[in-house]
């Protein structure tokens, strides 16, 4: 019974002070401060976990009494891909948490059982959240608000709380593997003090136990791409908590390999190359300083190259948009304005690292000449984001194109046909009335297409398909250039997508130049840069998930 | 002729690259870089404030020329008061801006001519950006947008880095102030190294540049609260570029003393206690170990008073907004929408500290008792600012029952009075129909309400006034419940809103029982909870000063 301004502002609140409380035991556990352990910490990750359980059981439980009736849908959110992917780094997860387990047992003599506990509980969490998602996370929730609004703005934050212990240790983790390198590489200046959170017992088989805790490394990085993708699709759920939904907006996403040979090839054979120079790079770094040298030469020019290309075909794409000018969808849409701002908002974590690269370069007194690499390779991450975010929303914001085309495309057929000529403008003006946007139904006859056809999907992909062969061969000339700019403008896509992909391998796999480069560090000190990289490196890799993320739905729109 | 949305990211990636190179040059400077010196810091600070300089010029030229165009203006953006008090800050900016060229010409032996430069360079930029501020504050710019938005969101983020220079600047000397405190006190476990940034050279006159810089920091608040200030108005400005805009929306906000003693006497009462406070803690503390002690304690009982009085405050307004239920004004306005997304996000700065009390109470391994009042003084500060920004959020939404309010009254009117009433039910009907919230003005021909008065304020004052008048005192039974209520509120208002004031004033002269109190640092440890503190303190203390602002915003309008 409280307006939808005020729930909001006493959800947020809650969820904020719920998240403040946890960042702190984070930060005092990874300070190693008096007093707080881990299991201090774990404890109030499980008990976090425990409760959302318990509400997601809840409303499960009370939507599927109330299943008859009418529901809302908000189609734009949790769309099936985004389920897909997240069920595959859930499964990860569970992989992750089956290990902790192994871990667990390995050293239960001296683990307090809450390290148990723990992943057991996150086991089970992982499972019901993704069986939540799925069935829920179109829901535009009208009734019990307060309970609701409070129970999803808990779940965002708890995901958010255990992406940001995962982030934790795999940084703790990557930071002891450089300390250990610049001890190989007898850098005896800088006061190196291994981060060690390891037990203190044996592990009974011991080789089974350090196999686990170096596999669970290569884990962690889908760990952390689960808990953020899950708690921005929590989020979504939360935004749309009594929200008036237009009910014209079921558009349905489609897929289709058709004509992107190119950028497919393309993008294929850089995700090949980036997996070989970053073992390449794994193996050499911190062996010698002359393969550790080479290791960063390598690695720069390759990421100058694909940089530089990724930069020319996000420009190429911004400049076909250009071409025809259309006004941009700017209706409310709380899943699209929060990819944007997470695009840009995550871009500057990146942003930060490289400016601080940029920096040290013109401010070091002496620069070895391998670390001029850095300096094209810093402004050309800088630009690439700057590009591909503006292509990225541009795309993102093109709705109402498609309409446009689709209209240009049926007047093809209605000319070449001819026949069927009334139906079609006449539902096709009935579409532009309503303010339709899906035209791919306007040739149903108008009462299937009114009313019972609220559902997603509808037949509509027989539809299209049989439209699209109604259109023969000889009827491509007038819309052929349309036709050909949207085939362009999906290779670039494609070609992008799998480029972030890449992009997303070397830092969350541990190729991370900008603690082996050395300059930074020389420049703003060990501790001051590291503190840097490490708050701004996890922004940094779930930037390239993101927008690879955000570029799928755009090819799936184009 | 870029669209909306393009040109927004466009612009505001370029502000944010602009503020991370600017955010990573204040780090180098800060962590004592090894080749970065304050002069490159300064000049780069210099540069942006230049560059600013010749696009105000340029745009208050540009503007003055094309007078005679109706230029939009959104009349909820740079309300009177606000531009009020930047002015008064301004003043106190330009003030310190002469300490430093003192201090400068004292020293102008061994500083570099930037030292000279800058605080010049920043004396005229003040001027004439409150000269800027005054005149285009409320703008909808239409015209030329590309160019407009670069220089507004350019001004935006130039102000933010000239506030984190101060910030650094003074957070440096607090925490100076605080090691010379534990040095005094005897911690000698704790490695304490004075961050000096005094130039090396003798000044010409000594006790004058001693009383120069510790004058300078009796400013510095004031001078961090006019970055801040002007940096949100300008960021409404660039939320407003190229908006369309709804011109049913001009208010005019009156600011009026009557029926409000209880709460201003309180408040004021508050505001003397409080700086007598600050006065005996800054003089005790420090001084031996049962001085501070004492010192300590009394800021906490004072603190908890004080907080448990704002908290009930501020429930009794919620519940009164709860006894009668009203639908909250929703439409779209960049500046509330700031106002509250800053509210709740500067709140967090200050939950992050308290968390960090709470979590050390808990897990110090030994309490002196005096600690212990941290503990509810740290719950209160959480509880507070979650129960104030409830208020303030429900009240800036509460526009519509204005509306309402005033129907009720002129209902009144015209029953008592009994004449004119087919003029004022006419007019009455004829706004609800255009959705128009200025019944002020129904009373006036439909003639006159319709077109010619477009401007704002527009004689509404005497208007009102002589409706007012018109109600004699016989017909005040049917609303002076709603009037009661009103005045209820109003006194809630003006209570927290001196509150805040004072609350502004112990964290920003340097009574920071966070430091003094001594138990977080012995728990994270000196540097992991200086940091934190360092971090999060700026937010908490722009915190108070944003919620007086609001406050006064809400008193205009109840």
């Amino acid at each position: 019974s409280v307006p939808q301004k005020l729930a909001e502002a006493l959800s947020s609140q809650y969820g904020l002070n719920v998240f403040v409380a946890g960042l702190l035991l984070l930060l005092a556990w990874a300070v190693h401060a008096s007093g707080v352990g881990k299991s201090h910490l774990l404890c109030f990750l499980t008990a976090l976990m425990l409760l959302q359980l318990l509400w997601m059981l809840w409303y499960v439980r009370h939507s599927s009494s109330h299943r008859r009736l009418i529901r809302l849908k908000d189609t734009e959110a949790g769309a099936r891909w985004l389920r897909g992917s997240i069920t595959l780094f859930a499964v990860i997860t569970i992989i992750l948490g089956c290990l902790k387990i192994g871990y667990f047992v390995g050293f239960s003599e001296c683990l307090s059982a809450t390290e148990g506990v723990f992943p057991v509980t996150h086991a089970v969490h992982t499972l019901l959240q993704v069986y939540f998602l799925w069935g829920h996370a179109k829901d535009v929730i009208q009734s019990f608000k307060t309970l609701e609004r409070f129970g999803v703005i808990h779940s965002v934050f708890t995901n958010l709380l255990l992406w940001a212990n995962s982030v934790l240790n795999e940084s703790k983790h990557q930071l002891n593997e450089h300390k250990e390198r610049l001890i190989t590489l007898g850098f005896g200046n800088i006061s190196i003090v291994l981060d060690d959170h390891t037990p203190p017992c044996n592990c009974t088989p011991p080789t089974f136990c350090s196999a686990i805790s170096q596999g669970v490394y290569y884990l962690y990085p889908f760990n952390i791409e689960y808990q953020i993708l899950a708690s921005t699709m929590l989020y979504v759920l939360w935004k749309n908590v009594g929200r008036k939904v237009d009910s014209h907006q079921h558009r349905k996403i489609q897929f289709k390999f058709h004509g992107v040979m190119v950028g497919l090839v393309l993008g294929v054979t850089v995700l090949a190359a980036t997996i070989g120079v970053v073992v390449v790079y794994l193996i050499q770094i911190g062996r010698s300083k002359t393969k550790s040298e080479s290791a960063l030469i390598m690695f720069y020019l390759y990421a100058i190259t694909l940089l530089m290309l990724m930069g020319a075909a996000g420009l190429v794409g911004i400049q076909i948009y250009r071409i025809d000018e259309k006004s941009l969808d700017e209706s409310k849409n709380p899943a699209r304005k929060l990819d944007v701002d997470l695009l840009v908002g995550t871009a500057f974590g990146s942003w930060l690292i490289s400016w601080g690269s940029i920096l040290a370069i013109f401010c070091a007194e002496s620069c070895p000449p391998y670390t001029w690499y850095n300096l094209p390779y810093s402004v050309l991450v800088i630009v690439e984001k700057y590009i591909q975010n503006l292509f990225i929303i541009e795309s993102t914001h093109r709705e109402p194109e498609k309409l446009s085309e689709d209209i240009r495309t049926l007047r093809v057929v209605t000319v070449c046909t001819g026949n069927a000529t009334s139906l079609t403008s006449f539902s096709l003006k009935r579409g532009a009335v309503a303010g339709d946007v899906t035209p791919q139904g306007s040739k149903m006859p108008p009462a299937v297409n009114g009313n019972t056809c609220l559902r997603e999907g509808c037949g509509k992909e027989e539809e299209e398909r049989s439209r699209e062969g109604a259109l023969g061969p000889a009827c491509h000339p007038r819309f052929l250039q349309g036709n050909a700019k949207r085939r362009v403008l999906r290779n670039i896509t494609a070609f992008l997508f799998l480029c972030n992909i890449s992009l997303w391998i070397p830092p969350a796999f541990g190729c991370r130049p900008e603690y082996d480069n050395g300059l930074e560090e020389t420049v703003f000190g060990f501790e001051p840069w590291i503190i840097v990289v490490n708050l701004a490196m996890p922004f940094s890799i779930f930037y390239r998930m993101h927008a690879a993320a955000s570029l799928f739905e755009v090819y799936c729109r184009i």
